[in-house]
């Protein structure tokens, strides 16, 4: 029944906390949302089911039916066989090659999609907030890990393996602290949420006064990016420097992207940007073009995503939509 | 007089030491070479004199006449402004903003086209070594600097200035040596040979033994990459244990390389690899793949140019031929 109401596109993120599914109309408005958190320790089958349940909750949020779905798109934090819809490996769920796409379009009956959760986000900001328009992009994004999606000649780019865009384990400090993947320096280990708590938590076991522990207690229960923000603004410049520092090794991360792919724009985004913007993008923004070699970093722009935690989801509708025939 | 005769391409090497120009056949068959050194001491008029007159040698080497070249592929060591053939920037000449182009076709009335050196090295490692089949290349130039050329989808891609390809500057160890760019910890000041050599003199300076003052002096005058080579081969374990350090930075390098572009094939050439393949290669794959993340390196090739010393030639007749019309 191939009328307007037929056409809604679904995106889902799906992080190791938390599931967020949103509703959008063709031209990508987002009319609806539903977060549930993600309880990865049920085991893949539970969490599916979950997602399952947020997109049938977000439907039912805007008064709509699946039937009036054409298509979902999902991103997942991992390694993602795009063709099968496959989670090849995702760390942060303790997943190995669950089929997603196929568990998902049995129990929903809607086509689905799923694509790497940072590749989702530069999809969404490349096609809906910088409306295809930049010749070539990176999307740079730091939650608990690092990773990117890179745009060129307009299209998404992900080489030889699919892989491209690892830019949370691009070295660039060999002495640097060992980072998840068992080498050392890697970007992520230096500038992830992950490493930005453990060096606020390894400070704080050997005496070092912060704010966070009036906020939180001494075991820093349940810290959160905004509350970073909230101690700076209150003055802890202990908190201050580790964010200053960050976006020092972000911007070095940024200076090399501008050497190796000179893209026209790059965007960061993220749980760690949409939360320290302020504190961290003019400090990245001023050591990535120190770092880009003489004229090279002319005319292209470092910028923050306006999508913020809605960039996963915009990019699952625009990946459903581009995947769907037309 | 369009006849077969007419259609040799020239290539020339333009090096801080050293001017290469090599006659090829339109099936890129490299039928004559003339060396001369390049003495940049003497100015940019001087040395542009000394590339046309390389050419008029080589040319009358192969006993033809310039009339019978369609066209001069140069590849500079710096940055170059394609569409008009002027180099911005090459500080191992000195120079800045000359017009290469105008004032060598003035000389010899040829169509001459000037490219980066090491993307012409590319462009001569694509076309004429993998008859351009693999669909994605990087081809990593280590020399007096370290640079690289980048191919995706069959084509050269140099990005949003024209200037992509500039690992060289690339950080990979925030709290390396000064590099030459006016930064710390750059790829090029932790393995090219002007960083071989910086580490050497030091050492020596600092009473380190090593056969290298046996075979040239205290002062190691005239130090050249196949020294390096020569004394590792004597078995001096001091030289082996920088060629190996070197080795393992540009193993950094290229996994980092794999992790951001993944790459389908990326290929090492430059005067250090040419000498000390046998010595580096191994260590570079084995490192490069140790740190590309699980995976991602999976059908990767990560080679060496068979083209040595005449890449740049050979890119310099590839660029030629391609640039002008058919």
């Amino acid at each position: 029944m191939p009328n307007g109401k037929t056409n809604y596109l679904v995106g889902v993120d799906l992080g190791g906390t938390k599931i967020l599914a949103g509703i959008f109309t063709p031209g990508l408005e987002c009319v609806g949302q539903m977060k549930l958190s993600t309880k990865p320790e049920r085991g893949p089958e539970k969490v599916i089911e979950r997602v399952a349940r947020a997109v049938r909750e977000a439907v039912d949020e805007c008064d709509l039916n699946l039937d009036q779905v054409r298509g979902i798109g999902i991103g997942a934090p991992g390694a993602v066989n795009v063709p099968d819809g496959t989670v090849l490996f995702a760390p942060n769920l303790d997943w190995k090659n669950i089929q997603l796409k196929k568990i998902l379009e049995k129990d929903l009956d809607v086509p689905v999609f799923v694509e790497n959760d940072c590749k989702m986000n530069a999809l969404g900001v490349y096609h809906a907030e910088l409306a295809g328009k930049p010749r070539s992009m990176i999307g740079v994004f730091l939650g608990t890990g690092i990773g990117a999606g890179i745009f060129i000649d307009g299209r998404p780019y992900v080489g030889f393996n699919g892989t491209a865009g690892e830019i949370g384990h691009m070295v660039i400090d060999i002495d640097g602290p060992e980072c998840g993947c068992g080498n050392t320096g890697c970007f992520e280990a230096l500038a992830s949420r992950r490493a930005i708590f453990r060096t606020i938590q390894t400070a704080v076991k050997k005496g070092q006064q912060t704010l966070l522990t009036e906020m939180l207690g001494q075991e820093l229960t349940d810290l959160r990016s905004g509350d970073l923000r909230k101690a700076i603004r209150r003055g802890d410049r202990f908190v201050e420097r580790v964010i200053e520092q960050a976006a020092e090794y972000t911007g070095i991360a940024v200076g090399n992207l501008i050497n190796l792919f000179n893209p026209e724009v790059i965007v960061l985004g993220g749980g760690i940007i949409e939360q320290l913007e302020h504190e961290m993008l003019p400090i990245i923004d001023k050591v990535a073009r120190k770092h880009a070699l003489s004229g090279t970093a002319n005319g292209i722009e470092i910028m923050a995503t306006r999508l913020g935690d809605n960039a996963g989801i915009t990019g699952g509708a625009v990946l459903a939509s581009r995947s769907l025939p037309a």
